[in-house]
C-alpha cells in the first residue's frame, strides 16, 4: 500500500477543493483520497469570524474554565447546537462535545471544540467541519470522475482525542465510495474458530494511515492518496455511523 | 510512504519472531517493523491455558453481565491484577479495564479485556500481551540489527476500542527507535500562529497506518513495515507514555 502525500498552495475560500486536487496530485481510478475538513471547509467559506459573536455568559464561564476566549467558547457553543450536541466535560484549551448532526444514520461524534480550530485560519478567525461534509466529499468524487475519469473513493478527516492517550489521530467523518467499516464477525481465525466480536474501523485506519503524511502544522497538506490498498470500492456514502451511547463499551462512562 | 504487509506461516510457542520477521520480509536501514502484541506473546509462550483456571465468584458475575466463560474472564481479573489496573465498565463481550503495567512512565492504558483475546490462538487458551513489550522489542530490533545489519524501528501494536466508533482500530504499546510523540507545540501554523496544543500521536498513527494490511481474521499478516517515511530515529525505547487522568480531556468521564 502506497501513501501519498498531496501538498497544495494555501487553500482559500472559493477555491473549488477537487480542482486544486486535480492540479496537486496524478489521481488515477482506483484512489483513495483522503482530505482534511479544515482545507474542505476553508474552501466552502465556512470559516467563523469571531468578531461578530457576542459571547453569553456560558461561553465565559466556558473560557474561565478552559482558555480561548469567550468568543470561541461562543461559537464551539453554537456549533454544538447545529450539530444537536452537548459538551460532555474540558480540560485545559479544549471543551468535550457530543455531536449529532444531521444526516448521522447511528450514534454520535466525540469530538474537541465541536471540532472547531483556531489553527490554520486568518487571525480573528475559528474553522471547523464544512457544513455538509457529506454533500462536499460527493461533490469531490463526482467533480474528479467528471474532470479526469477517475473514480476514487472520498474520505474527509478531522483529528480525534482518546482518552488516557497523548497526541492526535484522524477520524474519518463522511466516506464516499466505500465501507467505513470492515465487519469481521462470523469469519474464522488462523485457527478455524468464528470471529464474534470484531470489526475494522476501516475509514478510521486509512484516514489515520492518511494523517501520516499529512500535515497538522504549516506543512500545507491537507490531503493524501491510498493506492494499491487491495480494497473493494462499494456505494456507500455518508457519515460515518457511530456508536448508541447505551450500546458502547464506555456507556455510563463517556 | 509505503506499508508493506509481512505475511509469516503460523506463529507457534518457541519461534524466534526476529527469525520469522527477517526470513519473511527484505528489511532494510530506516525501516520501522511494527508486530502485533498477539504474534509476539504467542512465540513467547504467553499464551493462557484456561482450562488450569478456577474461576472466582467475581469471574463468574462478569460471565453473567458481559458473557464468555467465567475462566476468560478470570484471566481478565488476573491480567488486569497483573498489571495494577481496575475494571472500570463493560458491554456485550468485553470489559472496559484500566491498566499500568510495570515500566510505563505516565498514565494509564485503556483497553478491552486487559488485552486477552480468545481469537487467534488455539482452542482453551487465550492470549495477551508479551510479559514484557519493551524488552521484547528491544530483543526484536537488537536481532534484526545482528543478523541483517539492518537499523530498523520496531512498534508493538495492539487493537484499541474508542468511545462512540465502532470498529477497532490500532494503537502502539511500546516503541524502540522513534519517538512516539511528535510534539507540535510551539511550531507554527499555515498562517504563522503558533500552535499550543497539537500533538501527533506518532506510534499510534504507524500502528494504524500498519494495521490495514495486517489482519485479526486468518490472514497471517502479524507485521507490517512502514517504509518511505521520512522520519527521524531516535533514542526513546519503552511504553508509549499516557494522559494521566486526571489531566485527561475525557477525565471524571474515563
Amino acid at each position: 500500500m502506497q501513501v501519498l502525500p498531496i501538498p497544495t498552495p494555501l487553500i482559500r475560500r472559493g477555491d473549488v477543493i477537487a480542482d486544486v486536487l486535480i492540479a496537486c496530485s496524478n489521481l488515477r481510478s482506483g484512489d483513495i483520497v483522503v482530505v482534511s475538513s479544515k482545507a474542505v471547509a476553508t474552501a466552502e467559506g465556512a470559516t467563523i469570524d469571531l468578531t461578530k459573536i457576542t459571547p453569553s455568559k456560558e461561553a465565559i464561564a466556558w473560557t474561565e474554565r478552559c482558555g480561548r476566549s469567550p468568543e470561541f467558547r461562543q461559537a464551539i457553543l453554537d456549533e454544538t447546537a447545529r450539530m444537536h450536541g452537548r459538551v460532555l466535560g474540558s480540560c485545559p484549551l479544549a471543551m468535550l462535545t457530543e455531536l449529532r448532526p444531521d444526516g448521522l444514520s447511528e450514534g454520535s461524534l466525540l469530538v474537541a471544540n465541536a471540532g472547531l480550530d483556531l489553527s490554520n485560519t486568518t487571525e480573528g478567525t475559528a474553522i471547523g467541519w464544512p457544513h455538509d461534509p457529506v454533500q462536499s466529499i460527493a461533490s469531490i468524487r463526482r467533480h474528479i470522475k467528471e474532470k479526469t475519469g477517475a473514480d476514487v473513493a472520498v474520505i474527509i478527516t478531522d483529528s480525534q482525542c482518546r482518552p488516557r492517550r497523548w497526541g492526535v489521530v484522524a477520524c474519518a467523518l463522511a466516506v464516499s465510495g466505500l465501507d467505513p467499516l470492515e465487519d469481521l464477525r462470523g469469519r474464522e481465525d488462523l485457527f478455524g474458530h468464528t470471529l464474534s466480536m470484531t470489526q475494522e474501523a476501516r475509514a478510521d485506519q486509512l484516514a489515520t494511515a492518511a494523517n501520516t503524511v499529512m500535515g497538522n502544522a504549516s506543512e500545507s497538506i491537507p490531503a493524501a492518496i491510498i493506492r494499491d490498498h487491495g480494497l473493494s470500492f462499494g456505494d456507500f456514502e455518508g457519515w460515518v455511523p457511530g456508536v448508541e451511547p447505551e450500546e458502547d463499551l464506555f456507556r455510563g462512562i463517556v
